[in-house]
């Protein structure tokens, strides 16, 4: 592996584990056995690494929504954008659990962000276009706009919520479970709209991803 | 007015303005002619303040959210609730803008957080009740649950969506028209579970918090 990926892989790695502000670079150079100078050779701040490992979430979030162009889609398609998509937001969890931060600090990642939403919500737009084509979903256009923006909301915000809503128990640690758990959230934003074999799959789906060791409103 | 009283209205108004990291007690007692000495004097840290301001928060916020116990809740009750907690969630703007920053740096809030989340969701609870009761809404107690989950982390995300998504366009700064903006989305994320007068009343209420200025995806 090149330098330059083991420093952004091990980067990725403390900061999901610790928390970005308490990362350093000379935490991650020490991590590596490498010296701070042979780090900054490759990355002149840690805001560049972190500016990198949002373009590797970016691709592969963007990858994960691709619709098929040769077939019609499908409803397992659909349920694997959902699984995609959660695990990608596990992969990088540090990035949503201090987001404003993130935002604040660094221009250029403000302004990728603000594109890359617009980019997922417009292939999210395209996946929606291509389920309401294939007849498992039955909506305007109106509501097909408002749920995106919202399952956009949801699914960026599931890992704050999880920690600071109490919903899962008192000072919960952020695991792949609990955050899988928001596919359920939007299993039920989009339950009303479903038709056809989606809809008579929900029942299944509902058991699946629904936790019983979430507390009731 | 209380000298404590007025402390914390300032600090509201300038935690709002310059966002809460940037405002020490310093700022606070100066601008407010007053010495440090004399603002330790009512409160010990910046984070009491902080404390004090968000009990004054949840206090407005569950006031807001009270079913009348002596006549069937109306339709305009139901939109008078999205009004004030909007309204709230306007007055006190700074609280969400950086939550996870603010709920790391103090035990008492975050403990305090999750009661109030709690109780909210709770009250939520018996409004929707109430408006199943009253027959404004058609909806299983699976669909109630779920959606007044997706319906507090919307409304409380809202803030940092219209932020960092660049939807309403770039660098955009936050305003109470884009804040309420977000009483639209919840109207979308309720639309098919509505019935009778509220599902009659509702291509008014669309158009009346739709914004014809945000994108569509």
């Amino acid at each position: 592996m090149k330098t330059k990926d083991r420093i952004l892989l091990k980067s990725l790695a403390l900061f999901n584990q610790d928390g970005e502000r308490s990362i350093t670079t000379n935490h991650i150079a020490s991590a590596l056995n490498m010296s701070p100078g042979n780090l900054y050779y490759h990355f002149r701040s840690k805001e560049e690494i972190i500016y990198e490992i949002f373009l590797m979430y970016e691709r592969s979030m963007l990858n994960a929504l691709t619709v098929p162009s040769d077939r019609v889609i499908t409803y397992t398609d659909k349920m694997g954008y959902f699984e995609a998509i959660f695990n990608q937001l596990w992969e990088y969890r540090f990035l949503h659990r201090d987001l404003g931060h993130l935002l604040e600090e660094s221009p250029r990642l403000r302004a990728s962000y603000r594109q890359f939403a617009g980019k997922v919500m417009a292939q999210a737009y395209l996946v929606y276009n291509a389920l309401r084509k294939a007849e498992f979903i039955k909506a305007s256009e109106q509501d097909v706009q408002a749920m995106i923006v919202n399952i956009w909301i949801i699914t960026t915000s599931w890992a704050s919520f999880v920690v600071s809503s109490g919903f899962f128990g008192e000072e919960v640690v952020l695991s792949q479970r609990l955050l899988r758990r928001g596919i359920y959230q939007i299993i039920c934003l989009e339950a009303p709209y479903l038709q056809g074999e989606a809809l008579e799959k929900l029942p299944d789906l509902l058991k699946q991803y629904g936790d019983d060791s979430a507390k009731t409103v």
